[in-house]
């Protein structure tokens, strides 16, 4: 492949929540207990069949508020840190700014996933939805 | 936001690997032992500042080989469990076919980081470099 070529990403879904900025939204998912859904669009529904509540998820995010210039940041805005190279960090600020959350799922209803512990804002696109690893033991295969 | 917008993605680098076809790769990070390394393109290579061997990092990618238009899927190829939703699995077949690992960093060279456990072919973009997450515990805050 080329060195720099364009990729394009299609949303799948949208977020819907009561956080309207970013400076409203917790640093991270582990710190939040907001409730938003998870709306899946009508292309995409088909392939949330087996998603039921109790199961938990990995959610991929564009967060589309979020800079793309920037290299390095100081970690949670501490800058008593001193800058830090963007890959080494969670910022949402990144060259493709793509946040990663983990959720238990509370209900569907209908195209609709419902969450708690949303960390991004109401509006961000949703690029994926995946079942958590399986950690398989080698030894028992 | 409207309901389709197309986002547009930039590779940030490459992964250098002896795999060679989707058909060689393990079916995740978990269970491979292939060792390569994630090139990172020059413009990007200021937000390495910080990486170094012993560092868990959260790595995205772009599988370009995998086909985007399956909703379903017979989770690991097995037949006997049904088809399953696409977002309910770990199958590279997605709309948007990012894949995610984690990853130990074995070594830190110029611009290119040595890992172990790759399970994406020779040639895949690489989208994202992040942090494994700090599960702060509330109480401590």
């Amino acid at each position: 492949m080329g060195k720099d070529p364009e990729l394009t990403i299609r949303p799948i879904g949208v977020v819907h929540c009561g956080l309207s900025s970013p400076a409203d939204a917790p640093m991270n998912y582990t710190e939040s207990s907001e409730t938003g859904t998870l709306e899946i669009f009508t292309p995409y529904t088909d392939a949330m069949e087996g998603l039921e509540a109790g199961k938990t998820i990995v959610v991929l995010f564009w967060l589309h508020k979020a800079r793309r210039d920037l290299l390095k940041v100081y970690p949670r805005g501490d800058r008593s840190r001193g800058l830090r190279g963007i890959f080494t960090t969670r910022s949402p600020m990144r060259p493709n700014p793509i946040a990663l959350s983990e959720f238990t799922i509370q209900e569907i209803r209908g195209n609709s996933i419902l969450v708690s512990g949303i960390d991004v804002i109401d509006g961000t696109p949703i690029l994926d939805i995946k079942s958590t690893v399986m950690r398989i033991n080698a030894a028992n295969r």
